[in-house]
C-alpha cells in the first residue's frame, strides 16, 4: 500500500523541485548535466555524505504548510543523493518564540534533516509590521543559505497563499505585475523555490494529521488586524461562497498567466526604450507616441525610475500624467515625479530629469 | 449656484462621451472634424433639428444608472447641438414587463428624449439566463440603433459594474484579456459607450435622488440565484471589509491596464505569428521555442481557432498542452483540442488542422 494521496502529493511536488536543483547544481559545479537531470543515474551516482551533494534547506515555521513540506523534503532528499537540512526564524515578536523556535528545530532534527538551525533576527518597522517580519525572515535566511552553501531553500507557500497574494495585489490596482502573485522560484540565483504553489493547504494540512506530525498555528494567521488573516478568514470565502469553488485555483493560474505577460511587455518595453531615443540619448516624442500605450507607459516608468523617482512611490497615476505629455500636448508644464525627478516636453523631446 | 455636485458629475460624464461622438460625426461625415472636436463651435454650427446633427440613444432600463445617464443627455444633448433619443428593452422575463417598459419610455419622454421606443424581445437560452437575455438586449439596440441611424449608444455601466465584471474574470482564470472588463467604447464602429465606468454607483442613484427621478430596481439584482447579485450583495463588500474602501476603484484601475497589456500582446502575438512560419506557411518550431511564453501562447490559441477550434470551448489548459511540444519535446502524439482540432509535431513543424 502506498502512502496515503496527500502524503503523495507532498513529496511528488518536492521531487520535481529537487530535479531541477540537481540539475541546476550539475550546470553549476561542472558535472555531467544530463546524469543529475535522469533522477535514476544522479540517485545511484553519489551518496548522501557526498561533500559534492547539493544541500537543500527548508524554512520551517512550525505551521501546517512548512512542517509537510519539510517532512516530503526529509523523505524525498535521501532518494535523490541531496543533503537536507531546515531553518526555523524566531521574529522574537510573541512571548515564548524562543522557545517554540527550539522546539520546531528539534521536530526538524527528529525528521533527520541536518544541519538544522533556529535563527533569531531584530524585526525593524520599515513598511508595516508584516514587510518588516518578512525583510527580517528572507535576510535571515540569506545569511543561513550563504554560510551553509545551500543551493535552495524550499518556502512553504501554498496555492492559497498564491490566491491571498494576487487578491492583494489587485488591491493596490497597479497592474498586471502586482497580479503574478510569488514565483516558483525566486532570489539570487533562484535560491528560493515554491514546491507547493500549486497544491491547496488542505493537502498539507491533511499530509501533517496522516503523518501524525505536530503543527503549530500562529496566532497572527487568525488576527483581524492583519490584512492577510481577513482575507483569508472573511474574504476569500465570501468571494468563494459567490463565484464557486474554482476561485483559488483561477486566481492561482491568474498568477502564471500575468507574470509571464508581464515578462513578456517588461522585456518589449526594454527592447522599445533603446529605439526611441535620440543619438544623444533623448527620448523623442514622435517614438514615444507610435507605441502601443502599455509598452509606452512601461517605457516611461523605467525612464523616471532610472532618472531617480523611487519605484514604490511611482504611482500609475503619476506615469499616466507624463504619458499625457505625448498623448495629450497642450502645452502643459513640467510634471513633479517622486524623488525630486521631473518630466518635461522640450523642442520634440521627453526629457525626464532629477532637479 | 450649480447642480448638485452628482448631478455636476453625471453630466460632465456624458459631455465628454458626446464630444467624442460629435468628432467622430464629423469625421465621418465628412465635414470640419476641428470645429465639432470644440464644443463651443460646434454648438453655435448647428441646430438641434438639423438632420446631419448626430442622434445619440440611452439604453434604460429604468435603473438608477441608466435613468441618471438619461437625464444627463437629455441635459446635454440640446446644449451641444446632439439628438437625444432613449430605447428600453422588454425582456418579457417577469409579471407585468411590458407595462414597465411603457412607464420607463413615458418617463424618457417627459425628459424630452425624442425618439423613444419600448422593444420587446425574445430571450432565448444560450449560455445561460444572463447571457442569452444580454444577447437578446444588444440584438435589440443594433437594430435600433441601426434602423434610426444613431450615432452611438450610451450604456449606464458604472465603475462597480466593471469591478464585478473583473472580479468575474478573475473567476474564469483565464488571463488578462478576461481581467479587461467592459470597453469605454465598443461595438461596431464604436457604437456603445459608457460614459459612467469611472464613476460610482452611489453617485448615480444621488442623481437620481436630487433630481427626483423615480427608479426601478430590478429584482434581479438582489437575487442571489444570480452570481452577479451575490458578488455585488455578499463577495465585494467582503472583500472591501478585509482590503479596504479603494477595492473598487483598484479593480477598474485593474481593468483598463489589462485592456492595454492584452491589447500590446495581441498586437505582437500578430506580428510573431507571421515570423514564425515557413515559406509554406506552417509554424516552425525552433522559432516558436524562442519567443516569450506569454506571446508563444497566444500565437498558439490563434493558430487553433484559425484551424476551427471554437474561442470559447479552448481553455488556457488546451494551450499549454500544445505548448508542451515547443518546450517539452519528448515525442508525445497529437494533441486534440475542441472542434475536432488536432495539433502534432512533425520534423520541425507544428502542424494544427482540423480532422
Amino acid at each position: 500500500m502506498g502512502p496515503h494521496p496527500a502524503v503523495a502529493a507532498i513529496r511528488l511536488a518536492v521531487r520535481r523541485v529537487l530535479h531541477e536543483v540537481l540539475t541546476q547544481h550539475a550546470v553549476h559545479s561542472g558535472g555531467a548535466a544530463l546524469a543529475a537531470a535522469s533522477p535514476a543515474r544522479a540517485a545511484s551516482g553519489g551518496v548522501a555524505t557526498d561533500h559534492r551533494a547539493p544541500l537543500v534547506l527548508v524554512a520551517c515555521s512550525g505551521g501546517a504548510d512548512s512542517m509537510a513540506l519539510a517532512s516530503a523534503l526529509a523523505f524525498e532528499a535521501p532518494r535523490l543523493s541531496v543533503r537536507a537540512g531546515g531553518i526555523t526564524v524566531d521574529h522574537g515578536l510573541q512571548d515564548g518564540s524562543a522557545e517554540r523556535a527550539a522546539e520546531v528545530a528539534g521536530r526538524l532534527a527528529a525528521m533527520e534533516l541536518d544541519p538544522v538551525e533556529a535563527v533569531t533576527v531584530r524585526v525593524g518597522r520599515a513598511g508595516g509590521p508584516e514587510a518588516a517580519a518578512r525583510d527580517a525572515r528572507y535576510a535571515a535566511l540569506d545569511e543561513a543559505a550563504e554560510r551553509l552553501g545551500a543551493s535552495a531553500v524550499l518556502l512553504g507557500h501554498t496555492r492559497d497563499d498564491q490566491a491571498e497574494t494576487v487578491l492583494l495585489g489587485l488591491a493596490r490596482g497597479s497592474g498586471i505585475r502586482s497580479l503574478s502573485g510569488m514565483a516558483a522560484v525566486s532570489g539570487a540565483a533562484g535560491r528560493y523555490r515554491r514546491p507547493f504553489l500549486q497544491l491547496d493547504r488542505q493537502t498539507a494540512r491533511k499530509a501533517c494529521l496522516v503523518q501524525s506530525l505536530p503543527v503549530w498555528d500562529d496566532p497572527h494567521n487568525a488576527d483581524p488586524a492583519y490584512t492577510r488573516s481577513r482575507l483569508r478568514h472573511e474574504g476569500l470565502p465570501a468571494l468563494e461562497k459567490a463565484l464557486g469553488k474554482g476561485v483559488v485555483e483561477a486566481l492561482a493560474r491568474t498568477a502564471q498567466l500575468s507574470r509571464d505577460d508581464a515578462d513578456a511587455l517588461d522585456s518589449w518595453a526594454a527592447d522599445a526604450a533603446a529605439d526611441v531615443r535620440d543619438d544623444s540619448g533623448e527620448l523623442e516624442c514622435a517614438k514615444l507616441f507610435s507605441l502601443p500605450p502599455a509598452v509606452r507607459r512601461r517605457v516611461l516608468r523605467r525612464a523616471a525610475i532610472d532618472a531617480g523617482s523611487p519605484a514604490g512611490s511611482l504611482f500609475a497615476r503619476h506615469v499616466e500624467e507624463v504619458d499625457r505629455l505625448i498623448t495629450g500636448w497642450r502645452g502643459q508644464g513640467a510634471i513633479n515625479l517622486p524623488g525630486r525627478v521631473q518630466a518635461r516636453r522640450q523642442g520634440g523631446r521627453l526629457v525626464i530629469r532629477q532637479g
